[in-house]
């Protein structure tokens, strides 16, 4: 049994964006501009792919999938992500176990479509994914709402 | 065995208040005022309540006890917020085995009175559960004395 | 199995300094001012400390190295840190079995020399290490270049 840590944060896209807010997998419609980045900018997801590819000792999601606009993984979404992620554990030898992300954050609201969340998350790694969501009572970046954080874990076992 | 991650940041409450200060299961005399909250605002207790739901894939803090005022949860000490979300996992099959929780703050100094802590919080739970606390070098809301953070995790098993 | 959680954040020196940058058991050169702390500064390496302590219900890193220039840990390098850690975990019969750290700064740039990094760790805890990084875009402390933050966790086992 290996464990792994990971963490990412991103700024939201400004008032005037039409860019879709994606997190966790899900798209969430009238929660506001979306998240910056070369992908969708599901910190949600990206915090799990660096905590599964720590825990199989495989690098981190900039290694998997390369930094800026012309990256393997530029546009894509947090769950086919996660898929590729999955698969490259595979093919090394590690299976997942079991993972969770505190996502930290104004908005979008979570709570009720936290199931709705943890179902494409766990769809997306293949073994249970939990999510829990919390805000920093207005101190810091994420209590001003300039972005969105979030922190997570994950257990892998070696076949 | 299925991990959980938990985070949670208070406010400290305002210089003039007599508000009471809870972390880690315990009060803290003399230590400056207490923590924002709906409950006791206890964010070590309610990190570790996140990192355990989500161990076991049964939500969060909000989920379980509401949010605001008229909340279920609200004017509950930590502990007794503890104690609830492990009866609530044992209901569903779920026993916590271990867990830990990063403070990030100020105040109150932890150090002199870890050990006490980790007993309330390893009676509360009924696992051993360690605290580990630091500053952040008067850097972000942590270290402008704006408020406190706590980082969590925890392991489960299912019976 | 025992869990643990550590977090750590240091202050960066002032341009001006010529303090070495040591972080994640490895020296940075040509990667700009060093990191503030009464020990090298390696928040990768303290974070880590925290997790293993933790783990294992053995108090943190300023119970076991002291806080202050007189300090029994002061001046020392992380890898150094680390390896007395485990010889306290060992003595009280505990066994560190994986292990994880997340880099949150601007730099120094971790990719190129991940692999490195994670060897230095492994070789130090005598267990799996992984590390990723990632940046807060320009957000917090850590945007805007004031300071570098570390999450951490661990498994330990009781022999």
């Amino acid at each position: 049994m290996r464990i792994g840590q990971g963490f990412d944060a991103h700024r939201f896209a400004g008032d005037a964006s039409r860019r879709e807010l994606w997190l966790a997998g899900l798209v969430w419609p009238d929660s506001g501009p979306g998240i910056e980045g070369d992908s969708d900018g599901d910190v949600a997801a990206h915090a799990l792919i660096d905590a599964l590819l720590a825990a199989a000792g495989l690098g981190d999601i900039g290694s998997l999938f390369g930094v800026g606009a012309d990256a393997h993984g530029a546009g894509m979404h947090g769950s086919a992500m996660l898929r590729e992620t999955v698969a490259h554990l595979r093919d090394h030898g590690f299976e997942p176990v079991s993972a969770s992300v505190a996502i930290v954050g104004n908005r979008p609201k979570i709570g009720p479509r936290r199931a709705e969340a943890c179902e494409a998350l766990t769809a997306a790694v293949g073994c249970p994914v939990s999510v829990t969501a919390t805000t920093t009572d207005r101190m810091g970046f994420t209590g001003r709402g300039e972005g969105i954080a979030a922190v997570a874990n994950a257990l892998v076992e070696e076949r």
